[in-house]
């Protein structure tokens, strides 16, 4: 454990440069990272890393070497659009490398908007008030990639230099296939633990789903209104096989109390109907519907055994004849993080000093990126971050006095996990 | 009434261009005159109308004029694109104009094909197989273009010269609006009978439904899909809108009995949901669901006072709060052709005359045109056509031997109606 004074010395460094904390948070909001659009915001992030001194690599994901790995998220994008950074610090020559090494991630990729004018505020530009910044991105989670940053600024601030690696990973592509942070170990980025300040309320994510994307097709015969008996209503059938996969849902989450972590979560499945279209004539009865889904699934199982059941389910309705459905992103199993993990104690102490609480973990039913680290490189996984308000909805919001203590506790744990050497003044 | 022998020379002709006429029908079809596309199909009816010496009057819609009539349906397209053209026929110098005037009514737009790869045959490529045509509009109405064309070519084939004005009309926006027809009528054009050959089974339409175009917008607040609860889910909300709307149909189908010539039809109440679309993100609980209906409504009753019943029905949902509903295209009353006037009963011994049988009336639940002639200019809209099969639907044929007997009896109905004098040789 760092000593109180080299403690307070950290989190006096965050104070200190929480404004910029804060400015360099809205100027990351004003580059509207949407899929395929992070360019711009993946720039800034180099500029950073840069001003850092950190070594930086920039790459353009490989959808060949991506699609052989089992939890591929298949992608409906082009590949040449997706580039991800990862920004590293070593120790200053001189000082010996002898911490634990970490990674501090975060996505830069942010969803849509809806209607920009159902928002209070514009999404892209930014405001603060009564103590919350609201922005699209902002809490999802543009303040926990400029909280990674800071974090390591307040511990040089202090007077200090880690002893471990660091990677700063700015990825893309977690809001939809997970293929960023799958990219990044792929390249071979691995550490002893890793954080994600994703929006969690100050909490530590013990587990989590898996989740898979898909799109359901009817398509059918047409027919003009005047004759609908004899025509199949493409848009109706979708609203049926939408009713199969709700009771697939329901059966799923009847299945709770066999998971551990998800024994209590009131409604750990979700089966999101996110987007839907068919039709192209109001006076045709509709020869064809399409509806993405989101659907979750439980630590432990296959994707693929997931799918099948899913899969099994469409075919099965009453309209199965003229139903397929198809893989259009996320394919991916959930997590749980170990209990009992050095990355985990020293979190609890980072914590414990900064909100004068204990840490408290909890089961998530959104899909997360730690799953990554967790499953496919057995990397102590947390996931944990500040306050906010309708991530993925109008007028998000992260809490601003959350973000400074979660940021001071990121700080004391890159000093106490990875150690840190006083510098001569 | 005609003798025998002249019947026969026009019916002879019918034959002897009959080939022709299905030439000429295929390359109509070649144009896809889709919603605003109109435009090569309308010069190739220019090109015909000045071959056969008619005078020519195409015009750009006119929105100014047409919203201030009743039977105006709200349009969501640019009125430059659309194009009506009329050929005019008029006796030849020194043949007094002594019979009744006509109008030969028909609309060159067609509907969408939907996914072009579920056709049999390329729906703008048509072909003639086991005696039908095939392709998009060939019923609905190109055809029926075709037909009042070459039933006027045998009049003259057959030696005799029409002793009444016949206005070609070529019309726009039947499939949406109706706007086409109605510009007509607004310009000036009016006769003392109207024929339309639309694909009504070698039957006349006795009486039909009035149709409405509506637009309804479901909105609200999204949200993570990890706190789905807590979301508002428009898809679902949309859906729920639909059972309303499905409710209020049932109200109005039960109540057929009161409504002259409905009381016998089986469903003459559709609402159709042609088109939707909602959402933009998979893992975002969908903030709007958009949805296209078309709803009929019995003779008699107005546009407006429907159109009330439907915005109150989808006011008092569940989800009241958040839907709007817009008109967004056809506005119209439905009508009923009188029984026993001269028109049709000239158009019964021309069907007796080409078919051998009588002549059939049938109530239909599509939209017509005809209602511009019946309700706004007390014109005899006989609507009355070949067999057809799949009009909006895929893989859209009409029967040739049909289109043959339609044309003779068309041909038969302008020498009657017009009355005809013989040329000399």
């Amino acid at each position: 454990m760092l000593d109180p004074d080299a403690a307070r010395r950290i989190t006096d460094a965050v104070d200190a440069a929480f404004d910029q904390q804060l400015e360099f948070t809205a100027e990351l909001v004003r580059h509207p990272s949407l899929r395929s659009a992070e360019a711009s915001a993946q720039n800034l992030m180099v500029a950073q890393f840069q001003q850092r001194g950190l070594s930086v690599d920039q790459w353009t994901l490989d959808g060949d070497s991506l699609s052989t790995h089992v939890g591929y998220g298949p992608t409906t994008v082009d590949f040449e659009d997706l580039t991800n950074v990862v920004g590293t610090y070593t120790a200053p020559e001189g000082q010996e490398e002898q911490g634990r090494s970490l990674i501090l991630n975060g996505h830069v990729d942010v969803v849509p908007t809806g209607p920009e004018e159902t928002w209070e505020n514009h999404p892209w530009d930014p405001v603060v008030k009564n103590g919350w910044m609201h922005g699209r991105g902002v809490g999802d989670m543009k303040a926990g990639l400029a909280a990674n940053l800071f974090a390591f600024d307040a511990v040089q601030a202090a007077g200090f230099s880690p002893n471990a690696t660091i990677h700063f990973q700015s990825v893309v592509e977690e809001e939809c296939t997970g293929n960023g942070s799958l990219a990044a170990l792929q390249r071979g980025y691995t550490a002893d633990a890793v954080v994600i300040p994703e929006p969690e309320e100050n909490m530590l994510v013990r587990a989590n789903v898996g989740v898979v994307w898909f799109r359901v097709r009817v398509s059918g015969k047409p027919t003009h209104v005047r004759e609908m008996a004899s025509g199949f209503n493409a848009i109706d059938a979708a609203y049926s096989v939408m009713g199969a996969l709700r009771e697939l849902e329901s059966r799923w989450n009847a299945e709770r109390a066999n998971h551990r972590y998800f024994e209590d979560v009131d409604h750990p499945i979700n089966f999101n109907i996110g987007m839907i279209s068919g039709g192209d004539w109001p006076s045709s009865v509709p020869s064809w519907c399409e509806f993405d889904v989101r659907a979750a699934l439980y630590p432990g199982i296959p994707a693929a055994e997931a799918w099948e059941e899913i899969q099994e389910c469409v075919r099965t309705t009453e309209f199965g004849a003229a139903v397929s459905a198809e893989r259009t992103g996320f394919f991916s199993e959930g997590y749980v993080l170990d209990e009992g993990s050095d990355a985990e104690a020293t979190l609890e102490a980072a914590h414990q000093e900064t909100f004068g609480s204990a840490l408290e973990s909890f089961t998530t039913p959104g899909y997360l990126d730690g799953r990554v680290f967790a499953l496919y490189a057995g990397i102590p996984a947390l996931v944990y971050g500040p306050v906010s308000e309708a991530i993925h909805g109008f007028d998000e919001r992260v809490h601003l006095e959350s973000v400074r203590r979660v940021t001071k506790t990121i700080a004391l744990f890159i000093a106490d996990w990875c150690g840190v050497t006083e510098r001569s003044q």
